[in-house]
């Protein structure tokens, strides 16, 4: 048999994937520390990042960025874990050196080394190493498999972060889908004052109504943007939405959550469609309207989402759909293809 | 010969101007002051809110929103002003009340009354009545030619605030006609580390290198905006344009600004074009641009123009191209109709 | 039996009293309501700006600021607000023209006119008038007694909003009366990440723990103030406190906070106790700590404090101890004095 | 003759200074740069840090922290810098892993290594060794004498960047020394509307009217601190003061610049003087004063500074006051301790 020290799933070409065991990561960084992964999220949502076309036979990719795991080794300058550790890891790890980064905004960083992001491995394999500051301590409520969530609950407390989401905010979501979810759960957490979620699709709503406890709106597809921001705003009663979140990226709901916005509302840009968008310009200058694209999480968004789970406020259970053995990888991913659950996992590899 | 107790301008439908003596108004309001006024400016830039359509020889309008004049008469309750003193006049009067209003906001006012926004009349007459603090007192060594100036310089002053202009931001003015060689000069004021002013026309670029020291570019309208932003970059040797202007409201350019942009940037959107614009959105998600719209000014605005005169640090001499007598307004909106002139101005009513 | 028309209860020097029946408001500004008063609160905090010297037999002043009541009648104006509205009600009206008034900070607008801040009248009388913007309707579920708490759950919303209070915060309440209490349950609703409530009183310490289910912390005021935060931070386990939130006013207290403070921390000074304080600079600066005064409240308090209690995330019903009738006002303020009782109320005049 | 290899200035104890011949660094970490120390400056404002009584004859201390140099040597991942560019130290470099560090205020980084602030050796050698985005190339324009002020500037810039300085604002710098001219010179470069400098020392405000040309006041000190805070807004005409940037540490300084702001407005303390303050809290309270302390400098001040310098907005050559060798470093120091010069530089080694 095969050794299995390192095994990892890797892309060599779009959609092949291969099983390699590969070299077992060594710390040299005094600050790393190496993490043997227990749970790996399947992902449905495209990062900016992540460009397919430079993954081939001759620059393969281990795939995976939303993970868990137990620490297996520290470096000599580790204060902050210890072998045995349950973590949640944090994909991205950026220079600490450009002005990004030194400003308080890592996310942007000039020279951002993200798994998965080619030609940087993910997570997706027995090991993973990364410094220690990127790696969170999970609190002993929450499982391992939850721990994997905490990597979209971030992208969530990004954009309710950058929203500026407070007590007195009436907020729309805009897409009842996995990241819709979390940004609205958290968006509660905030405080904020309303929430109404829209999707065209009524069984997503009626899990945002199960999960969040909020007003829901179906989006009529034959209608236009303008009506259909004018329908939700008389049929909810909230006449002034100060933000909307919006994560489907399709035109037509970006239109929507425009012309639904009040005077001085703010709209954050969360899911992406395709790569040009017609915007109502006219109806969004007198609204001295705001727009802010969000992208990852920076500093103290890990932390914020694993208060948030630890806390009790946002819980993540609901969402964990299905989880396959390591080696079968592939039918998760065949599974999350066909939308077939909200999150399915992959279990790392066993002895 | 017929009264000119209050002569008045009025539009009563598209081009239809005439002029007509109307009442003189009279202090109700124990806040409110009288200004005699010296001087209209001719504006070619639209403001969201004009609705030209509301105008009809039923709905007659006084024409004129950028003034100033001499207090005439002052209100038992007025502190600030007295007869005698020169003024520049802000044309919009909020409601005080709405939440916009009180949250520091009053330019999207709920309930705003805007000369020469229906229904609204407009400051070309001989008389305006408006509340004492919406009148502001001029310096000295500011001419009341000049002070017809402060409000398209308000605008510029709102829109630096706005993009959160600073000492070591690098700043790209889109657009050279009155509002960019403001936002331009205003820019520069606030400490802006570099400056560069883009447009179509060559000569107006000569105009901004003459009043603002500043580096130019010339669009070159065969390419693509993706193109013209890089070749920008590099003619300028600015690769981190933290700021873009957008004072031009054309979709290229608009688009432009967006590639341009660094990570982290922001765009503030001043000038209008059409309705609707198509956007870039792929290239601006992974930079995490934020869009702001601009609209007129607020809480400060007015002030700091004043301040940026008095002091010097930004002169609007250069920028008064004509005036002409209170009769022959129709002139000075047909010649700046025509493209000819920076700022032409009417002179008001004289015995 | 003398009419009873407009009964007020007045003060005409330091803890005199007496019952007058003074003339019943008209409305003059279309804008005005007048409002039939249901119950007003008992003070227990000085407000910065009551001077009581000012107040004397030739200057008598109608006392209370704290108050609920029904609309009796409204001004031609008036769109909020119709007759028989139940209202929470805002007792500072402010010159809505001063650039504090502008800039949104009205609570230090320079022309304030505040219930029972000499010259202006307060709110315990039968009939009181106010601008329709600063009465505001309460919901169904909010009985007349729980909106006279409004007005100091406006003063913590107030405090958290200037503190920045958010889901990553960790924060400490100073003090344990009806504001600190107040403080941490609107703190808690923000989401802060961990609460600790310090006091000298244990008794009040376990109101605090019933009412919030916080960690509570007393003060051993044989100790120093250096060594208290040491012990506070050792006890809760807190090492890194954000944001103190001062509420007694009491130096050494004050000195606590400032050395228990995490490094760029931010501390809110609520309460007032002696005119001068000292503090320890050395142990602030390379902390860079802040320090901001918090005055009453300013735009979007009250609304965020009605939505709080309308949400059920912030309840006063058990902070009120007490309700006299109108007649027996003096015993409620007596009560007060001798620290009887959270919050006393007076009820208004009874046909 | 001894080597001089890398000959350093070594502090063992209090005044107890030896020159003595220390290992050149070698770069190991391969984004360090090794500089050849062309000036130091002496300095007179004690650094929060900087704790004296860990120095002694077991643990002595290379002394410097203000320099600037040419680049001796680069380790193999550096971009930005090449052997023989001319730059300027920033002092301090954070561990960019804590939170400060993560949210951009690596100045109150939890494990600063900061030039002679113990157990970090300073800049008073031969060679330097520290991380490339620590060294900031140089415009052709500045002098390397004048590259050592980049560091007071830098302190200047943060002040100005903390009390959000922009057009306008009026400002009060209290204290006329270097860091009070350098203060007053940033404000005026960020826009300030108006600025006041005032001292006790008429020689001192000479000084600033020569270099600010501002208005200057001159301290009474047999006065009370309220009494002078009057008479300033009195004198100078100015009625709101924003801003006070308070460069003296001085408690009667400290007084009355809480006294002489403005309702809404901000102090920044700068200087350091006794551990304990008494400030007025009353007075401070209705106006909802903010109180910020400034530490140092965080990211992008070093930038500003450069860009200042290299624009003319601010020049520092009049603050340069002498420059002796590096064998006369106890000169220098000596000169500076009695009050003679601004700024008094030490030569780097010579061959």
């Amino acid at each position: 048999m095969a050794s299995k020290a390192n095994l990892s799933c890797v892309l060599f070409g779009a959609g092949q994937v291969r099983f390699e065991d590969r070299p077992k990561p060594t710390i040299e960084d005094p600050n790393d520390v190496v993490i043997r992964i227990s749970y790996v999220g399947v992902h449905q949502w495209v990062h900016g990042g992540t460009e397919a076309a430079k993954i081939s036979a001759e620059a393969p990719l281990v795939m995976g960025h939303e993970a868990s795991g137990i620490v297996e080794s520290v470096g000599s300058a580790v204060t902050r874990l210890q072998p045995g550790d349950r973590v949640a890891i944090e994909p991205g790890v950026p220079c600490r050196q450009c002005r990004h980064c030194k400003i308080g905004r890592y996310n942007i960083c000039n020279s951002m080394r993200f798994a998965a992001d080619p030609p940087t491995h993910g997570t997706l394999a027995r090991f993973y190493k990364l410094p220690q500051d990127f790696a969170y301590k999970i609190p002993d409520s929450l499982s391992l498999q939850e721990a994997v969530l905490v990597e979209p609950l971030s992208v969530a407390v990004h954009v309710a972060r950058l929203a500026g989401i407070s007590c007195n905010k009436t907020v729309l979501v805009q897409g009842s889908g996995t990241i819709g979810l979390l940004v609205g759960a958290v968006a509660k957490a905030f405080g904020a004052h309303s929430i109404i979620i829209s999707d065209i699709n009524s069984t997503k709503l009626e899990v945002a109504r199960d999960l969040l406890d909020c007003y829901t709106f179906q989006i009529d597809t034959n209608s236009t943007s303008q009506a259909e921001a004018t329908r939700l705003k008389e049929a909810s009663g909230i006449k002034d939405i100060d933000i909307v979140l919006e994560c489907t990226g399709v035109e037509s709901s970006i239109q929507m959550g425009m012309y639904a916005l009040a005077k001085g509302g703010t709209l954050v840009q969360v899911g992406m469609g395709k790569p040009f968008v017609n915007i109502p310009l006219f109806a969004m200058c007198d609204k001295e309207i705001e727009i802010k694209m969000s992208f990852r999480y920076g500093p103290g968004d890990y932390e914020t989402a694993l208060n948030l789970l630890a806390s009790g406020h946002v819980s993540v259970k609901g969402l964990i759909s299905s989880t396959v053995p390591f080696e079968k990888a592939a039918e998760a991913w065949e599974l999350t293809r066909q939308g077939n659950g909200i999150k399915n996992l992959i279990q790392g590899v066993q002895d």
